[in-house]
């Protein structure tokens, strides 16, 4: 079934490391570098799935953790998978559940064979193993789906990363044979995920473990969150150097404006992130000119739209001063209009970079 | 300008009061009987203008009261009205105020010439007149607006119920007057507000007063809240049978599926009430068999729509299960898909009115 995943690369720009691709799934074309806005509860907050699709959105990211907890795999099952529950037919990748657990969730117990926490919902214990989230992946039957991986705190000593990414490695391998020897009712391709923290070499020993087993494509993971924003942007091409151009790779968690910038002309093809529509929840505007607050006196009486240079339907059809008024009322519709804004900003930021690739 | 607006009964039934008819306006056609959603603050809860259009809703109510207060008339001109600033470019209806002055403001003064009174939302005092009243609807600039009335509350006795209706009637006219003599950049009809609380012979006075003052439709006040139902099934017919039948009439905030049906029987034209947006914020779907709330353990694993018989956007693409998820889980889409729901239960209904008078 995995011929109808097929990746291609179909330009490397001379400039820098970047190129741009396609990427097909069973639920349609995927054009690379992507941004994918993220569903954690089966919905893309405040968004409905045609607003998605009108702003250009491809692909979501949706949570295993959180689908795990609630709404539950006996209702998944029953729905017939999450494209059916949240009336999105287009492509889906599921996270793991582990960055959930090891963050959101109370950990118990982590050994070799898999980890015990207890839900943030309820405090309810639950234990996961490698194959178990491939199981629960398969339920949910997302067109990407990533295995169960150790995720560390920052600053975290050398020996114990490598300790870390090499429980990753062999827990990896595990969800490879779990998917092939029990096949999916939905068509699935498993990413690896690299770790290593912030060692090179640590990074460089991850992805050779990883690229033994042959995943359909590699994410870069523990990035995220707390670094420089300097070793971070160091830390990228060096992982890049290790991935075959022929696989997608996607730098899981990272969303801000600059960051993808950099990432994809490092050969970064696929992005997730919560920040567009966090900061829309916040009142905050993504704008050429950097991020501002929709809640200032500054935008009162201020008849243009969020950004003159977007098309998005926010800034199409609303005035700054009408958002802020809804702001200002907690109309919910302006968590809406600002989210609208916030990811077609960064999909047209993809988009462009990856048109100047396919110009050059 | 006024000859843009017309009103035309297109058949009335021969079993019951009741007509279907069509209110032209500049903002496109209304086909009566007619509900309007109710959209306080610039925008229908939850909900963006093109749902709306897909549901069938042909006109939308907004509240002058919450206009005036915030964002205030000073963006409203700026805007170049309501229309514009909320993106909504069919028919729009403004009631006067008054309402909203007697129930949520801080009343502080009623005389002849006006009211004073304090906001609800920072205390700050207001003077409204007659007159001002239709200055700032001719500001927000909606198709059809309201005089300014008293809204009494309910056990008032006869004579003071007299007294008021009175009032009104005399502010109904300095409106009327005002409108004439200050035309709007936008075009408007103004409606009279029949009064007399409970009592037949005070409506029959109050509909007498107005009619000799030529308004272009007519509505009913003082019928939406607190009374017994029989006693308000009485009081519209006994109301209804002194407003000409070329002329519209519209029943002031009543929408409960079972007082639309016995209404639009008695030949009421035109309905607004905020029921069908409430109900969905706390979680209850309109159905033919009654209202339910969706938070019951019994609409688990349930992965049929919320009403079998329904054709809105909700039902033909998601599960309770999942509307129920989304609800328990917060998400403001459960809002929105539950008030797409009800407000297209009430289309429908007072759609397949219309169509059962034109099928005699």
């Amino acid at each position: 079934m995995i011929n109808d995943f097929k990746f291609t690369v179909l330009k490397k720009s001379k400039k820098h490391n970047g190129r741009a691709g396609v990427l097909h799934t069973p639920h349609g074309d995927i054009r690379t570098p992507i941004f994918m806005p993220v569903g954690t509860l089966g919905s893309v907050k405040t968004l409905m799935p045609e607003m998605l699709l009108s702003e250009g959105v491809e692909i979501i990211l949706a949570n295993t953790y959180h689908l795990f907890l609630r709404p539950g795999m006996e209702l998944m099952k029953q729905s017939g998978g999450l494209h059916q529950f949240m009336n999105w037919h287009k492509p889906l990748l599921t996270d793991s559940g582990g960055f959930q657990i090891f963050s959101l969730g109370n950990l118990n117990k982590i050994d070799e064979d898999g980890v015990t926490f207890q839900s943030h919902l309820d405090g309810a214990s639950f234990r996961l193993t490698p194959e178990k989230v491939i199981e629960i992946q398969q339920i949910i039957g997302a067109d990407i789906i990533m295995p169960l991986d150790e995720c560390l705190p920052i600053g975290v000593s050398k020996e114990k990363t490598r300790e870390s990414l090499q429980l990753t490695s062999r827990w990896a391998k595990r969800c490879r044979n779990y998917l092939r020897d029990n096949p999916s009712r939905h068509r699935q391709v498993l990413f690896g995920i690299i770790q290593g923290g912030m060692f090179p070499e640590l990074r460089k020993e991850s992805a050779e473990q990883l690229l033994e087993l042959d995943f359909f494509g590699y994410a870069i993971g523990g990035l995220s969150v707390g670094e420089e924003r300097n070793q971070l942007y160091d830390l990228i091409p060096q992982t890049v150097q290790y991935i075959p151009e022929e696989k997608p790779r996607y730098l899981m968690g990272v969303g801000a404006p600059e960051d993808l910038d950099v990432a994809i002309d490092s050969g970064i093809d696929m992005f997730d992130c919560v920040l567009p529509t966090r900061l829309a929840r916040h009142g905050s505007v993504l704008s050429k000119e950097g991020s501002y607050s929709i809640k200032t006196k500054i935008n009162e009486y201020d008849i243009s739209p969020l950004d003159n240079s977007c098309d998005c339907y926010a800034c199409r059809n609303y005035s700054k001063e009408y958002i802020r008024n809804l702001y200002r009322n907690k109309e919910m519709q302006a968590m809406s209009l600002l989210s609208i804004h916030n990811i077609r900003f960064l999909i047209n930021l993809v988009k462009r970079k990856r048109q100047d690739i396919l110009d050059e």
